[in-house]
């Protein structure tokens, strides 16, 4: 029997990377996502999917209503942008950032890890492609871990947590190259903001954008369904 | 019209002495409390009632099923112990420590706070009578607030947020005592962690012995209705 991890699973690309690489290295994996008031809930399917497929000992998909402090455009009824340039996503936080999520999700999958007794809990965060999101940052992380190691049991008595977030430097054809040699199959992903009524992928948002490109970047055939 | 600020109420004798201490200080109070599988929901009517008696601009009431998580005598099938005596509840943490919780519950408080433009949080917090939980301590709070002006759009654009627990140095009858100056009625609070059906107070868990002393010291008529 492997250590225990907890894994952060949206079902995007990235975080099912992250999945493939924390079992390549030996963790036994215990997969958490969030129905959390999302617009669409085709990534609890994909997340489903993709724990399936990869193997899990554990899928736990929480109840949180993010919904009701509002505030994002993957919460609320705002428009996703759409059709962005780099230099647009870049140069401020987007709307659809949603107010303290990777704080919320990790302490969430901290409590979880403290139960489970996991000390491993492994974030898709990433800061090559797009680094609007502040909770994505390598200061925010270690800033986390420290405050972690400070407010559990586990922390204060024990030998304390570690956060990962090893996608955090790689650019997204790294990410993706990575993933096809872990035998991952992205056509069970869903990174789209904004889906269609089938889950189909609007190609247009930031996130299918960025995809697309790494992709490309990668030479690998993109297996994504667009609308 | 004052500052916003965002505190966390459970509708125990702490949290509802901090809220009226936030308003003493001239802030409009935005309450947050939180249904997440706890074993019993009155402390939810006693956090309403508080809320409306000492008048708040908004009581959001959010969920979060921390019951999916287990690993506490709070949400899960598990004796409330009673009848300890001070030196048992100081040598270790308890069975009522639900994990990570403060870390949870500051995290969903923080992405409220960012939507609605409050800067300052309140939590009840305390040390003094209660030592066993890691993440009331002063270190926790402040490493909280650091990650937070890390990982939220208002921490790293703006002013940043501050993390107040006003009641993390004082005794429970100094508390009662500034309740009382304030202007709280206790008899509208609820700090048992195991109540009656009709939601009396127990009078034997460590939260019940707590506020019993606190009153005896603070030479105040308890106001509990123990069943």
């Amino acid at each position: 029997m492997g250590k225990k991890a907890v894994i952060l699973l949206s079902g995007g690309l990235d975080s099912t990377t992250m999945l493939a690489i924390a079992k390549s290295q030996g963790f036994d994996v215990y997969v958490i996502s969030f129905r959390y008031g999302q617009r669409h809930t085709f990534e609890l399917i994909a997340a489903k999917t993709v724990a399936d497929f990869l193997g899990v000992k554990k899928h736990l998909i929480l109840d949180v209503d993010l919904g009701s402090i509002g505030g994002s455009a993957l919460t609320d009824d705002i428009d996703v942008p759409k059709g962005r340039d780099e230099s647009q996503m870049a140069s401020n936080i987007p709307i659809t950032y949603v107010p303290a999520r990777n704080t919320i999700f990790l302490s969430l999958a901290l409590g979880w890890a403290e139960v489970l007794g996991a000390r491993d809990i492994f974030i898709g965060a990433n800061v090559v492609d797009y680094s609007g999101y502040p909770d994505c940052r390598p200061g925010f992380i270690s800033a986390f871990e420290k405050m972690a190691n400070l407010g559990t049991k586990a922390g204060v008595e024990g030998d304390g947590f570690t956060i990962h977030a090893p996608l955090s430097q790689m650019t997204k054809a790294e990410i993706i190259r990575k993933g096809i040699e872990l035998g991952v199959d992205y056509s069970l992903t869903l990174s789209c903001y904004d889906p269609t009524e089938n889950g189909g992928a609007c190609g247009e948002c930031d996130s299918c954008l960025l995809r697309k490109k790494g992709f490309e970047e990668a030479g690998i055939a993109d297996p994504t369904v667009y609308r």
